[in-house]
C-alpha cells in the first residue's frame, strides 16, 4: 500500500522558544531577520531566473513550504518574499495571464513548535491558503510530487540528533568537557560528519520525492563558505562561548561535570563541498546557484553583545532546559552575555559564515 | 490577481475546550464517539457507493478535510475510518491497481483550537501525511478544485456568530431572559433560522469552489431529522437546562439580568428540508443521501447525568467564560448536573437527533 511508505523519522525535536515572551525566538530573531532583508533580492531574482513555470503548468495551485518555519515576523516576510517572487514571474509571462493559480503555503516544523501563536499571527491580509505541518524535515512530509517550492532559512544547521558515540563513555569519540565537535578530536569530527551526512541523505531524498519536476528548493544555510574558515564562523564563536560557559560553572560546582559531558549540540557548520557532494550522491537534484551571503555583518544592530545574547537565549534555551534543567538559565544565559560584551572585538571582524543555495529536481 | 480572491471570514471562533484536562473536550466527547461508531458502516458503506473514483482520476494525492476537528481521539479515528474506506473502494479496483494514491489529511477548526495538543496527539502509525488548517469553515479555506473529500462531525450546528438583532435592545427580535430561539418568539426564530441560511449559503459555496468535480462531503449534523420535533431533540434539552441555570443564578444574584440578556446561543438545530432547500439554491452539488442516525441514544453510557454535564461544560465552558466570566463556572456547571439528573426521566425517551448527508460536486 502506498501510504506505507511514509517514513517516520525518530527526531529529536529543538524548537526555537515558543511563546512571545522577552526570551521568545519571537522577538529575538532580528539577526535572521537582517539575514534574510539582505537575501531579498537575491532570492527574488533567482526564483525570477530558475523556475520555469511552462514546465510545472498546468496546475491550479502553487505549493510553497517553508520548512523549519519557526514562529514570529521571519517567518511570514520571507514567505510573502517568495510568494511574491513566484507571481511576478507568473505574471512577466503576460499581462492578462489567465493561468495565475492560488498559493498554498506549508509552515513546517517540528511538532512542539508553537503552531497555535503561528496561526494566532498569520497576516490577516494574506494572498495564500494556510496550512501548519509538524514533523522533521528529516522524513517524508508531503505526497509525492505536490510541492513547487521549498523554502528554508537557518534550519538546516540542526542536526536529527547528536551522533551517539559522542556521548558514550567508551567510544573514542567520546567529547568529554566539550559541547560540539568544533575543535575537537578527529574521532569527534568524524562522528559529527558522519551524522550530517547521513540526516542530508535523508533530507534530500524526502524532498526529492516530494517535489514536482522542475521544482525548486531555496536554502539559506548557516554555514562555512567557500573561502572561510570554520573557526571564523558566527556559529562558531556562538557555541565556543556557550562552552566557555557551561565549563565555568561546572568549576564553580552549578553544574556537574558529568552532565557537561553528557552535553552535545545538535549543530553543524556545513560547507559548500560537503553539500555538493550529498547533492551529487542523490542524484536527483541540480545545484543552480551556490552563494555566498556576505552582507549579513554588515549592520551595526549585529554589533550589539545584548542582542547576540537574547538571540542566542532564544535559540538554545530549550535544549539548555531539557539537559541541565531550568535553574540554570538564567545566571548562564547573564554569563553568555558578558562573555560577548568581553568578546566583542572578536565578533567585529568576523565573516559572512552562511550561503544560499537553489537546487532543482531534475524530471523523473 | 487571483489570490486576491480568498475571503476572509471575520466569524466567532467557539473552539472546544483545550487542553486534556478533566473538562477538556478530549477527555469529553464520548457521545460524539459513540455516534461516529454508530455511523462508521454507514460512512463505509456511502463512500464505497459513492466515491467515483475513475472520474477523480488521474491524482497521486488523494486529499481529506476535517472540518472542526477539535481535538481528541474522535478527530482522528473518524479520519481513519473515512481514509479506509477510500482505500477499500481503490483496492476494489483490482488487487495491483498502481493508482492507489497517498493520502493528505487537513485538520481545520478556529484559529484559537489547540492544534499544538492535536499534532501532539497524532497517531504514530499513520497513513496519511497530516496537516492542520486554522480558520472558520464559513469561508475558503484551500484553493480551487483541490480537495477529495470533506467530512465534518457535529460542527455544522455551530452558526458563525449570534445574530445581532437578539442582543439589540431596541429590536423587536430582542431576546430578553432566553439564550436561544428555541421556544422564544417568532422574530427571534426568524433571526436565527435568517443566520443559518447566510451561514449555509458561505459554507456551501466555500466547498463548492474547494471541492474537485465530483468530490464529496460527507456530513453528520445534529439537528432536528426529518418526523422529530425541535423540542424531543438533544440540543434542544441541554440548551434548555443551561438556560435554567442561567435564570437561576440570576435569580440568586450570582450573574446579572443583563448579563443574561446579552447572551445567545451561536447554534441552530438545522432540518433536512431547510439543508435541502440551502443546497438547492447553491446548484453546485448534488444530495447523494441523507439519512437520519437512530441509534446514537442507545447505549447505557448516553443515560449518565454526569456525562452528559461533562459533555455540555466541554462543549460551552469557553463560551460561557467569555461572557459571564471564569468565576460562575464551577457553580452553573455543577447546577447543570443536577438539572440532567432531576431531568434524567426526560433524557430517556428523547429521540435520536442527528443526520447523515452526503454531497457531491457536480461537473463544472
Amino acid at each position: 500500500m502506498a501510504a506505507e511508505e511514509i517514513r517516520k523519522v525518530n527526531s529529536e525535536a529543538y524548537p526555537m522558544k515558543g511563546g512571545d515572551g522577552p526570551y521568545s525566538y519571537s522577538k529575538n530573531s532580528t539577526y535572521q531577520r537582517e539575514a534574510m532583508e539582505s537575501t531579498k533580492e537575491l532570492v527574488t531574482k533567482e526564483i525570477g531566473e530558475k523556475l520555469d513555470i511552462d514546465h510545472l503548468l498546468p496546475s491550479n495551485v502553487f505549493h510553497i513550504v517553508d520548512l523549519g518555519c519557526s514562529v514570529g515576523p521571519n517567518t511570514f516576510s520571507s514567505v510573502e518574499n517568495i510568494l511574491e517572487a513566484v507571481l511576478l514571474k507568473y505574471q512577466s509571462q503576460g499581462p492578462m495571464n489567465p493561468q495565475i493559480p492560488e498559493f498554498q503555503v506549508f509552515f513546517n516544523d517540528h511538532t512542539p513548535n508553537d503552531f497555535n501563536l503561528l496561526f494566532k499571527s498569520l497576516p490577516p491580509n494574506r494572498q495564500y491558503y494556510a496550512v501548519g505541518v509538524p514533523g522533521s524535515f528529516y522524513g517524508r512530509l508531503f505526497p509525492r510530487a505536490s510541492i513547487h517550492l521549498f523554502h528554508s532559512s537557518f534550519a538546516l544547521q540542526w542536526l536529527s540528533e547528536v551522533p551517539k558515540e559522542v556521548v558514550e563513555k567508551n567510544s573514542p569519540a567520546w567529547n568529554k568537557g566539550r559541547i560540539h565537535y568544533l575543535s575537537s578530536t578527529d574521532e569527534v569530527v568524524r562522528a559529527y560528519n558522519a551524522q550530517y551526512v547521513a540526516d542530508m541523505e535523508c533530507f534530500l531524498h524526502a524532498r526529492a520525492q516530494e517535489l514536482v519536476d522542475g521544482g525548486l528548493m531555496v536554502l539559506i544555510i548557516p554555514g562555512c563558505p567557500h573561502g572561510t574558515s570554520v573557526s571564523d564562523t558566527m556559529a562558531y564563536l556562538t557555541i565556543q562561548l556557550l562552552e566557555a560557559c557551561l565549563i565555568d560553572m561546572v568549576t564553580k560546582g552549578v553544574v556537574s561535570e558529568e552532565k557537561l559531558d553528557s552535553f552535545n549540540m545538535p549543530m553543524y557548520i556545513m560547507s559548500p563541498l560537503e553539500l555538493e557532494a550529498v547533492v551529487e550522491r542523490n542524484g536527483c537534484l541540480i545545484i543552480e546557484t551556490l552563494k555566498t551571503l556576505s552582507h549579513v555583518l554588515g549592520s551595526d544592530t549585529v554589533l550589539n553583545a545584548k542582542l547576540f545574547a537574547s538571540h542566542g537565549r532564544a535559540g538554545f534555551e530549550r535544549l539548555i532546559k531539557q539537559h541541565f534543567g531550568e535553574e540554570i538559565l538564567d545566571e548562564l544565559f547573564d554569563l553568555y552575555h558578558k562573555k560577548f560584551e568581553e568578546e566583542l572585538s572578536i565578533v567585529k571582524p568576523r565573516k559572512a559564515s552562511s550561503f544560499l543555495v537553489v537546487l532543482r529536481r531534475k524530471a523523473k
